[in-house]
């Protein structure tokens, strides 16, 4: 009998709202949104879970998202908002899985209702998983509050949480229902968590826009300085050329290219070997210093074009070593991305600034030359 | 500063192949399918994972699957083949998820890599849900053997498993890589297995075949006395249906029509009011006869189309009554569904044969004369 041949699109689409003080009661946006998916005869519930963190850093935050939604007659806001501990912690706790879809069951959460985020990276990670499993997905609404995940890991299509310690090893693609940017969270970020999302800019500026990285060299000392309106501008570019790569390219990952991953396959290994002491971003910033020091050598990208890049993180203030680089764990790290890859390694290089090329090879030797490098900067700056 | 809107599609494939005894050596379907998406220097792995109730009926499937890769060299099968319990219980266990996410882990199963499950409905099930899940969707490749597996539930894009014994609380969409129904299998399954396939048949020539309904009356006698060549084509027609449907309708299912649950919503309730005794098929099938007199009840439904419904039904050995709908047991099942759709029901019903509709209300009276009615015709049959 004939093979029978199957074939469709899937459409997806959301919007990446920016605003301020989102749970102000003069502050439509959230609401307006809710108004207008809203239809007659349809009840939507609301179901709120919250970064720990976050709500330490804002003591009042619950009280003003019950206030907010008090009037509105449009949802039904389940009144027990979850808190939860944020941090990668989050993401290595079975428990936590547990006991939000249990949330979700109790609270008779189904395809029709919102799961709404508000926290870093990892829990919108998690919570972002629970959602895609319940019932074969639920809607769910980030409102991240990390530089990070404002521009880069809240506005994409993943999520995921560790397993027996191995990064996102469980997890799903699963665009959001809408992402709301809130600059007002960015204000109690530690030092470390502010600098660490901007690695993800100079990221995707080097593979692909050369006068973002021109507008981050200019504004570097305000960002160290944690000039809030920079750091906006940032995020909203950084999250546009994320959006517009995802858009365009490969957005569930079905093929082996990553070219978003510059920079990373040292970033994954360098977390791992330091237990995540590491933020990812910190983590990002050795790795893209690794990766312009190995297409420097490569004959590549300039020694001044290089140098530019080791400079602008510098004076944002990362380290660009970590003792953990010293001996073959990150080697080791390449061998088993290679593994992963199914026998095929594909990793981003730089030929220029904002022009990236990927390649199939990485040498071993090289790569100890330039960790050398750097651990001999790190002792005495250049 | 403004919104930014992102959209994209996301393009999915996949061939659902019918042959018969996959792995005699001589049977070239699954080993070209592999050798032609094999690409030089990456290596893929192969696990399998098999439904108990088949390989005791078959007892050398595993030796015969052994032997047939010995000789491939273009995928490592994983010698190590994986036996689970089959049957609606693998979907209640949590401890069979956690078994396989392992298994994916010890054996390094990847993206690049494939699953492969072996089994009815159930596993095939379990299985679509752990490879979706792990690394965010790892490749499998299903092998149906039960008639409602290879006609609907195997060649679809769902999964799922069961929490706290909430049908498919847990699940995704998530399209296999491949498909491949082999009428040997269907030779050792029990005749209520047998039968219970045919009412999804039933079902989808209802709404949207009148010819493959003429052809299943035609064709009754037949399959109740397990005509093997009938069967395959019922399979084959009722898979093209239903992969027809998925592609151009809403084969992630994010609006709130289903037009293929048409006699679900009293069958799912069913299913869950004898603690899954009733085969999902055999709930199916009351759920059809209990629709069609409801159709032909409010004047839609001839009467001699109705009993032609019934007729076919009964002749391949369905009951069309089962004591759990006494009492409002179903009658809650209807509210329960109004408050999982967000407030307003969504129901297919009968225009004629081959042409449903969708109605957002049900009488509760005409239901509860309907199941009167049907419950009299068991007593006594017309
Ligand atoms: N899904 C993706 O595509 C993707 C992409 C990149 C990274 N990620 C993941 O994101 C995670 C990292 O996220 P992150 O960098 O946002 O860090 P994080 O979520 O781990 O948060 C870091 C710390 O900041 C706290 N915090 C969060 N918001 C705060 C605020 N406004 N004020 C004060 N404290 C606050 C948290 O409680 C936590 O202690 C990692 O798990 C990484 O793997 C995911
Ligand atoms: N994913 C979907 O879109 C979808 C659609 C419809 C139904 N389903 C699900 O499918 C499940 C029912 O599947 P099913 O009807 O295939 O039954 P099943 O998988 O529960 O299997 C029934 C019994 O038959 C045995 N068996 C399987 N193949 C056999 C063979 N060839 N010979 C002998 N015994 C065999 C099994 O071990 C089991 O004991 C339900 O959980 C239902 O919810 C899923
Ligand atoms: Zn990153
Ligand atoms: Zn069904």
């Amino acid at each position: 009998m004939n093979t029978l041949h199957q074939s469709f699109n899937v459409h997806f689409t959301y919007d990446v709202f920016f605003s301020d003080r989102l749970f102000d009661p003069t502050n439509s946006t959230l609401v307006d949104f809710l108004k207008n998916r809203h239809s007659e005869g349809f009840r939507k519930k609301l179901l709120f879970i919250l970064d720990e963190g976050v709500t330490t850093s804002h003591p009042d935050l619950l009280e003003q998202i019950k206030a907010y939604f008090a009037p509105v007659s449009s949802v039904d806001m389940v009144p027990d908002l979850i808190v939860i501990p944020g941090g990668e912690g989050s993401k290595n706790d079975p428990a936590l899985v547990d006991q939000l879809i249990d949330a979700i069951d109790r609270y008779g959460i189904d395809r029709h209702s919102y799961v709404v985020a508000i926290g870093g990276g990892s829990v919108l990670d998690l919570v972002g998983y629970v959602a895609a499993i319940s019932h074969r997905g639920i809607r769910h609404i980030r409102i991240p509050t990390t530089v990070l995940s404002q521009n880069d890991s809240g506005i994409g299509v993943k999520n995921g949480v560790n397993y027996r310690g191995k990064k996102n090893f469980l997890g799903s693609f699963a665009p959001p229902t809408a992402v709301f940017n809130d600059s007002e969270f960015l204000k109690t970020l530690d030092d470390r968590d502010w600098r660490a999302g901007i690695s993800e800019a100079i990221k995707v500026a080097l593979i692909k826009d050369q006068p973002f990285f021109e507008w981050l060299e200019t504004n570097a000392e305000k960002l160290a300085a944690r000039d809030l309106d920079a750091m906006q501008y940032l995020i909203h570019r950084c999250a546009e050329l994320h959006l517009n790569h995802i858009a365009s390219g490969d957005p569930f990952e079905m093929g082996s290219s990553r070219p978003l991953d510059f920079g990373h396959w040292s970033a994954h290994k360098l977390e791992q070997l330091t237990d995540f002491e590491i933020r990812h971003g910190e983590a990002v910033a050795i790795g893209i210093a690794l990766d312009s020091l190995y297409s420097q050598r490569l004959g590549w990208l300039s020694e001044a074009d290089t140098n530019r890049i080791l400079n602008l993180e510098r004076t944002l203030g990362f380290s660009l070593f970590h003792p953990a680089l010293d001996g073959d764990g990150v080697l080791k790290g390449l061998n088993e991305f290679r593994e992963h890859l199914g026998g095929q390694l594909t990793i981003m290089l730089l030929k220029a600034i904002g022009k990236g090329v990927e390649v199939h090879e990485m040498d071993t030797e090289l790569i100890r030359e330039v960790i050398g490098i750097l651990k001999e900067n790190e002792i005495q700056p250049a």
